[in-house]
């Protein structure tokens, strides 16, 4: 009888409730912070969102200090907060009563956080979108799912080109299960695993998405997670042989350039926010109505294996307990997060952040 | 950034599962004990209800001793109450096997409990309700709604005359957001926070209620609360300057005595029983139903506010974080009620009467 | 007033967590388990059954060790099992990987499962079901509950006549409420308690069952616990004064063998599977349609008080306050499959077998 199973791959020892801070996190779509105030959880703090009197996006603790009330069931008045309670009046710096405020900023139609030290908050640091409104290019934004699992997971998950052939088997995964290694590489910024799969057939994905012909194609694909919670998945469909320059793979290829932006709601649930690229079937609805349909099939499919790991991992305390080959990118991923948080750390006390 | 928000206003240090015990608290609606045994929790304990004999009502824990199984889910027989299990009957002395007897009474159609020292339970010390029956008054009773929420939150509201403006601006709210400061007095029983608005105009609620005409009024109200878990509050609405005899506020003034019975379900939860007596509109069935709409519209507004607290109380563990001058009264409410619970806790166990 | 109520017959002392392992339990019927794996918690652990190439059922920890998925939400594969996530297959015995297997067995339309130490694992310890299968009998089976509360409280139901004259009063109770004691007898693996009721009118379940007639009865009615968690309930009708022999039993009286196998889901929760064989009836299919529906019916008016007593034991840390009469029989049980339990810890730490 085997003894109880002994975890071989400790969590990477991240501590409950700690988060890296000092960078931008998506907050909100920009066109969810409207006349109202809006309230959302984000790394374990209640945040109340509502623009001034400049259309500008105000950040503040969603709790009136009177009586803890949220301020996110109260109403917009000139550009400032209003209790529901007492009619308490808070501007976007949370003057007269000293509220903690966060630093807000919006790009790409994406309200962005920077929930650590307001002197470290820096516009230059907010991520750029490649291809994004570029000519020839279409976008496909406004993406949200709410995952009740810990961002980890979805990292590792976003790190993981081999589950697509089984989870996704019906969706944007390849039947013929092509069992081609990665290729690691990474900075301090991001890390980065990819692949060619070349002269190859297809998929049922490639043809659903444009008519592709009875040809050969090379197949890229390369998954970024660039440090904190953001992954970037490139993917590129072009005729077999094709000389890959820069040049070719916009005019020749079919690319996607796919963002999520996943924002830790707790450490056991995560705000998913997601859009992409793409240079194929622009200005086309329904295509990228049929596109949307089959993305959102995708996230779901892995929302619900999250779900189930999210639960076992409560239960046992572990995260995994055989290591494979295909676990190397999503392993220094979770790593590279360990030593960010780290870091923050012994600069200065993250509880003192928030 | 300022440090981590510190609490000004402890709670007032009421312990976890201390209530004032040897107090008549309501337990149910007269109406609601029938034919069958009903079963509520009262200050954390499971408690059943029914009729004997000789129809008035007997309490008990609401445990079979044999197996635990709730009382109330059994019959009532000739009187006694019969276990849905194995059958065993308990009349209202909880007798043959001892299981402990509350004290019950009934009044102003409510079945009223003695929760503490049976010893000490006096009818008399049962609340009166002025002008309740009174000729040219009328009752409007059998309120109840279900709030979860400490008492204590529902207490502050009560005393707080100042959030009305803002929180019930759509129901009994005065949009003129009349900013009188209120006088705060007690005794040994009750504290009451009132005051007049001189030579104003009446309200949206004043002219829904009666038709006003074209007239400018001064305006009472009396905002009482008497220990350990009674509201009262008296309104009246009366032509500018008549003088305020008791015979001219019952003959030219519009009045309302509402009266709010809060008994404790546990320390987060609260049966909130009410009713009211008025000398207008009586015997109009229409205005009688549009004015009970109204209030009831008026406590779920308060309901969804104490619910919020709640929830921000429990994570926060604070009660407030800054203090106002509106926090008078209903601060002074709640050490009111702790000195009280403190007192009773001197004289014997609070954990021996359970 | 009366102190707190102290219990006077404690749980039996049988650990959280801890349960007997080393005997057969039921996992599912047969019908459960087909062309997709099946998922179960059996004894605190996930559980997934499949069949292998043969037919055969296999049962392992329900936990790809990779990332700790579900295996029960992957698919079937040539006698394999393989993980939604990855593809990850594993066989009957979990090669490969290690995974601890669980040794499963099929009789009587029921899987089986050895949750303890698969070297004392023996066919032969697979209890007999006395008429199953034989001619003049009928069988019904496939019964399923799941029961919200511990299987110690469903035992002690079970093996307690004396509740179906109140809680059963409208299924199969008898309303004459017959006061008529039992005979407990136990011997090493099981305890039975009996009575005999003579010369009394037939009851309405009786009628329903079958056509009396205008005569007098003698019943019988033998409640058995076997251990761990099996029960065996016999119950005879016989024109009053007929000799006892089994000729006599099986040719002249209504005889049910009725089966209950209590698999713990948890410490708090209880997979209730149940079949029984008949003497009567047999082959009219409506008969047995209300037969079955009468069954249900009592079972669910059982699991409406195991739910009461489970919540009212978490809140109080009693299993009961007065002991009775009547609860010998259950009492013995409980206490009967504490020190199996004991004993069993005593030769091997329960935990290791997991």
């Amino acid at each position: 009888m085997p003894a109880t199973l002994s975890c071989r791959y400790p969590e990477g020892g991240i501590t409950v409730g700690h988060f890296a801070r000092n960078h931008w996190y998506v907050a909100a779509w920009s066109s969810e912070v409207g006349d109202k105030p809006f309230g959302r959880r984000l790394l374990g703090e209640p945040i109340v969102l509502f623009r001034q009197s400049d259309n500008s996006v105000a950040a503040l603790l969603d709790r009136c200090p009177h009586r803890l009330v949220p301020l996110s069931m109260g109403v917009c008045k000139e550009g400032r907060i209003q209790c529901l309670y007492h009619g308490m009046q808070f501007d976007g710096t949370g003057r007269c009563v000293h509220i903690p405020a966060q630093t807000a900023a919006e790009r790409f139609g994406l309200v962005w956080l920077w929930m650590g030290d307001p002197a470290l908050a820096d516009a230059s640091l907010l991520p750029a979108i490649d291809k994004y409104g570029a000519p020839g290019w279409a976008v496909m934004s406004d993406g949200y799912q709410h995952h009740p699992s810990s961002y980890l997971n979805i990292i590792e998950n976003l790190m993981d080109p081999s589950h697509t052939t089984f989870l996704h088997a019906n969706t944007i995964g390849n039947p013929l299960a092509e069992d081609k290694p990665v290729t690691t590489e990474k900075n301090d910024r991001y890390i980065v695993a990819y692949r060619w799969v070349e002269n190859s057939d297809p998929t049922p994905h490639d043809r659903r998405r444009i008519d592709v012909g009875d040809i050969k194609v090379d197949r890229g694909q390369y998954f970024y997670f660039h440090l904190p919670a953001m992954s970037r998945v490139e993917t590129i469909v072009i005729p077999a042989g094709t000389a890959r320059t820069e040049e070719n793979l916009s005019s020749k290829g079919m690319r996607t350039h796919s963002y999520k932006f996943l924002t830790p709601e707790t450490d056991s649930a995560t705000h998913f926010f997601w859009l992409h690229v793409r240079n194929y079937q622009v200005g086309n609805e329904q295509a990228a109505a049929n596109l949307r349909a089959a993305l959102e099939q995708t996230f779901a499919e892995d929302l619900q294996i999250e779900l189930a790991m999210q639960r076992a991992q409560e239960e046992t305390g572990l995260r995994q307990v055989v290591a494979l080959e295909i676990d190397r990118a999503p392993s220094l991923a979770v790593r590279m997060l360990k030593r960010m948080i780290e870091a923050e750390a012994d600069r200065q006390p993250a509880k003192e952040t928030a």
